[in-house]
């Protein structure tokens, strides 16, 4: 499928979503942030994709600034995955997906993972807020155009 | 390129992923919740992409429950897209996406539409708190598996 490209889009969404290419991208993004993933082997074991996908869209991640690669901590000859302050600044993103799973994709039977606060344990959730501190919803959000 | 379904996978983010299908499909949710955009022509005008991929889009939004179809509101014949629940509980994934491409893919010479608060105009941004509202940042979360 043919795709009109985003990269130039007037609409930062619509660019961030160029970057990001495609959701297998974001998964990666998932297992090197919340999982600790940082080897080929390793995100191509839970991932479960093909050796020349993955590899495709590491290289995309890295040309976007979203990955860098470096040499493995333990002194081994492989190459590890990290994220830059640019992929770990995607948290949010993956929360609100998260969030939005639970809410509307989870299932009876799962035990889902609790997003909780280091060291004391209490629930953590991602909200919309005035600058002020002031909880806001959808229904309260206006988008202005002026400078 | 053949992918490896996600809509079994064991995680609500992928699954979450699976049923948004692809990027421009957020687009599409974008263009609905922050442009009130409803008709056909309009989301084809604002896209720009191909009738029946945009068709096609429509169709699986409808069908995972996050688009729904109505009579037009001014009693023509058109049929209108409109956004169930859970196709607006959306917004904070979109505004997550937002706030990440407003900081690392935007350009200098270009005016960003402010997220501000209806009335009283205070900017508004997306936070991860606990449950007794205290901020947190990436560092404090933790994931728990326990039940």
């Amino acid at each position: 499928m043919k795709r009109k490209p985003l990269n130039d889009a007037p609409c930062c969404i619509a660019r961030s979503l160029d970057q990001i290419g495609e959701w297998w991208s974001l998964l990666i993004v998932r297992d090197i942030l919340l999982l600790g993933h940082r080897r080929f082997g390793e995100l191509l074991e839970s991932l479960g994709c093909a050796r020349n996908m993955l590899s495709a869209r590491l290289k995309r991640l890295v040309a976007c600034g979203i990955l860098t690669t470096a040499p493995a901590a333990d002194g081994s000859a492989y190459q590890e995955y990290r994220l830059t302050e640019k992929g770990r600044d995607l948290y949010l993103t993956l929360i609100a997906l998260r969030q939005w799973g639970e809410r509307w994709n989870s299932r009876p039977d799962e035990m889902m993972p609790h997003l909780v606060e280091r060291g004391t344990g209490t629930p953590i959730a991602l909200e919309l807020r005035t600058q002020d501190g002031r909880p806001v919803g959808l229904r309260d959000i206006e988008v202005r155009r002026d400078g």
